[in-house]
């Protein structure tokens, strides 16, 4: 029997990695297969293992359930092995993967509600380590529990530098000849290239991997972004054997990693080389490779990939109109019964760019709205750097004024009853009122929220006799203030300022507390 | 021959008014007709007259044109008879009545350009005469040139006071029962008053015409509502002969005064007792009795009237969505093919309805979104008030930050070669870019709005050649910086902020100035 190594005990929703010596001649990602079978008391999964260079062949394992587990190895080049190992239940922050939960929402696998907060930095993970550090250190400041990041480097206005490493063995254009006025010249050539597309170069993978634990630490989700369109290196025409080869490896390399999210690309439709039949195809990969079954979705610049195909968990929308973004939310959920989740409705910023360009309050006001209308929102910052680093790509350092305000955002979702908000149907046309999306929490919680309206005072009226604690929230300046116990028609007087909002609870009644 | 008064000499465009004396036994309006037969070198005018109370008929006439004229009078009451005057050429600030220009644009009947900046006051004309003469002094320091007020008292939240007369002879219902909590129980409701629909009373419409004259010195546009919803005395639901009449009897009052432009409503679509075939038979009436073809709308609340209709000269909206407003300027061109005036896109204020507490930052972007997409928005302010003195009803002073940069866009407007500005079709997604709309000035002039975008520069392009001048403008701060002369492709700076324009001129060669 080979020698085989593993831990001998994880934790429940971690990575349980079983590695093997093998051969290193030829080219070992192409002409050998590994792949393991792990089976608990509650599943058994199969899952497909990589070559990590060097001769290490590896399979990795995330155990959904406690308790003991044995595996199988089988490869091409080695007799069929195996083992047993220990998983520990969850603990602390450990929650598990998230799932779409009640239809429109996401949860744990624990259960606990996930109300996602992100931002985008699309190559944060490329940076150098002092950047990278920078940028977990933001992120956590921050408290978003999700971020947008990409596989490949990136080639895009204020993003011409190198990555730290490539993904493919073999040597990149010259940069040198780049400059901000030509750099889109170079946009999707592949001339002056050198890749070879069937040697992965692992330590870039590792790097990644690594990244993603970090994020894993902080709680932060990894909305892996696989494929995109700002390319000077070949890596978004690659042709059709070369793609499924990297979408197979890189799922057997990170599907394990509970808090990774699949994001098939980046403005899918600026990918001029890529037609539906390739994304079909990349997502049939995806759905047999991952035995997880991660979040799925595919984020535009203009039209919408069709979020209505099965294998789309929820969807990842960029705006479509330049005025009303968030506002769309009620649309869209009722046209694809899924989570919305606005991965791009502009950045908070200064740069020439409108999708880049607007003010921490209208960020804000954006996220809320699509809150309080049963979405999520994300964020994102391009403020001009004298260095061209702006968060949006580069990560670093927040330097704007919205993210402050979201996780305050966050803590007035998790005050939701249940799982999640809807859209009051009965809502006013002047106000955005959110209400529990579970049924049995119905008539409980109610948020309502004025936008860029300036009420001075509101009326509620629900019934005679239940009584109600009322807050005023100040969405911009953080503050929630109570507004009294009331019951019947009541007023509640507001500061006759933009971004207002009034939460109001039921009164439960002692014998329910 | 009976004896006629009529003044010897008038000026162009301004009100001949011929009187008599006749019978004022029996029902004088009901029983009695008078009209005119005017006649110049350049046109010839029926126009019916009205009984003024007191046993006066009168009939009144607008000239077109300077020169001599003669006039014939008819009535029923009397022999024929006549008399001649002259008309003196308009001078100072009388350019004449405002028409449709280039298709969706205004200019005055001499051929300047009007670049309407209007506002909202519904019955700031009855008021008592220090807050009317408020009214005047705001309007005039504010600089609008249109104002929208209603013939018919207004009761409505935050105005439940009586008005300082009534149309018509009769009492109306005690209004003492009234409160902020039940008022809406009344509106709508006939019982209590007494009015005979078919005797006026001339002092409320003198009135009227006194200040429609007070508005005429001081350049501003008499926009007349005609009808609404918003009643407590039953004026809103006479039956079919009554509006009739009263159209009639308006329509030979007002129709000579060069300011007036027709409303036929305000929020048509919430007068329930009334159907298009009334509002088609009150244009009939209209187009027939108004000799001089004022201009002619009628304001929506939910669904627009179809401004399709021959009569409608321009549009007259309500902004439908909450989010976009006057962004749907270049959609309502197109369809309609009229003037596009945004007369209610929500007010400046804090009342507690979505429709009256907008910022003034946002009313003034919703003003120039709406002039660079080639349309004209509408003001007015709802700011909460102690005594319940809203500028949007009652006028007085105005309290708010908008009305102060209107004058400013005004005069950038004035700016345009030509007449008008319509929508660039080359602009990008995140700019609003405006154009001269006469083809003859193409090329010449360009305006660039950012709305709530923060750029902090922009590149431009037009050709290799041509030399542009070009000038940043600040539409919140009211600042107009030069940037200097380009060529070729050629960079702005901006600031950054949120509100910004710039303006590019075609430096036009020394031969042609």
């Amino acid at each position: 029997m080979e020698k085989i190594i593993y831990q001998k005990s994880v934790e429940q929703w971690c990575v349980l990695e079983v590695s093997c010596k093998g051969p290193d001649t030829g080219n070992p990602y192409q002409e050998h297969w590994l792949k393991g079978s792990f089976c608990g008391e509650h599943e058994e999964v199969e899952a497909n293992g990589f070559y990590d260079g060097d001769g290490w062949y590896r399979v990795r394992f995330m155990p959904s359930f406690s308790g003991e587990y044995c595996f199988r190895l089988a490869a091409d080049f080695m007799e069929e092995c195996g083992g047993r190992f220990m998983v520990t239940p969850a603990c602390g922050e450990n929650h598990g993967p998230v799932r779409v939960a009640n239809r429109y929402h996401f949860a744990y696998e624990d259960g606990t509600p996930y109300y996602s907060v992100g931002t985008t930095c699309y190559v944060w993970e490329l940076q150098d380590d002092r950047r990278i550090q920078d940028t977990l250190d933001s992120l956590q400041e921050a408290g978003f529990n999700k971020i947008r990041f990409c596989i490949f480097p990136k080639h895009y206005d204020y993003n011409l530098g190198e990555p730290r490493s490539y993904p493919y063995e073999g040597t990149p254009m010259d940069s040198r000849v780049l400059t901000k006025d030509n750099f889109n010249q170079y946009t999707g050539k592949k001339e002056g290239n050198h890749w070879d597309f069937f040697r992965f170069h692992p330590q870039h993978f590792r790097h990644i991997e690594k990244c993603i634990l970090e994020l894993q630490k902080l709680g932060i989700e990894a909305d892996l972004i696989m494929m995109h369109p700002y390319d000077r290196w070949g890596f978004s025409d690659m042709g059709e054997e070369a793609d499924d080869f990297y979408w197979k490896y890189a799922v057997a390399r990170l599907a394990a990693f509970r808090n990774v999210w699949w994001s098939l690309a980046n403005e899918y439709d600026l990918m001029k080389a890529k037609t539906e039949y390739d994304w079909e195809r990349y997502a049939r990969i995806l759905c047999t490779a991952d035995p997880y079954h991660h979040l799925r979705s595919i984020h535009n610049c203009f039209p919408f990939y069709d979020y209505n195909r099965p294998w789309i968990t929820h969807c990842s929308i960029q705006r479509q109109d330049v005025y009303r973004t968030a506002e769309n939310v009620n649309e869209w959920r009722i046209r694809f019964q899924k989570p919305v989740v606005l991965d791009e409705i502009a950045y908070e910023g200064n740069i020439q760019h409108g999708w880049g360009n607007i003010s921490a309050r209208e960020m804000v006001r954006r996220f809320w709205e699509a809150a309080c209308r049963g979405g999520y929102a994300g964020h994102g910052e391009t403020y001009m750097d004298p260095e061209d680093i702006l968060w949006w790509s580069h990560g670093g350092k927040l330097h704007g004024e919205s993210w402050k305000r979201l996780s305050f955002l966050k803590e007035i979702l998790t005050e939701t009853p249940g799982i999640g908000l809807k859209p009051c149907e009965r809502s006013s046309f002047d106000e955005v009122c959110a209400v529990p999306e579970s049924p049995v929490h119905a008539g409980t919680y109610y948020l309502y929220y004025y936008s860029f309206m300036r009420p001075s005072f509101r009326d509620f009226y629900f019934d005679d006799e239940t009584e109600y604690e009322a807050a005023v929230i100040d969405t911009w300046n953080m503050e929630k203030k109570p507004a009294g116990r009331h019951h019947g028609k009541f007023r509640i007087a507001l500061p006759g300022r933009e971004y207002m909002a009034v939460q109001i609870k039921r009164v439960e009644e002692a014998g329910h507390e």
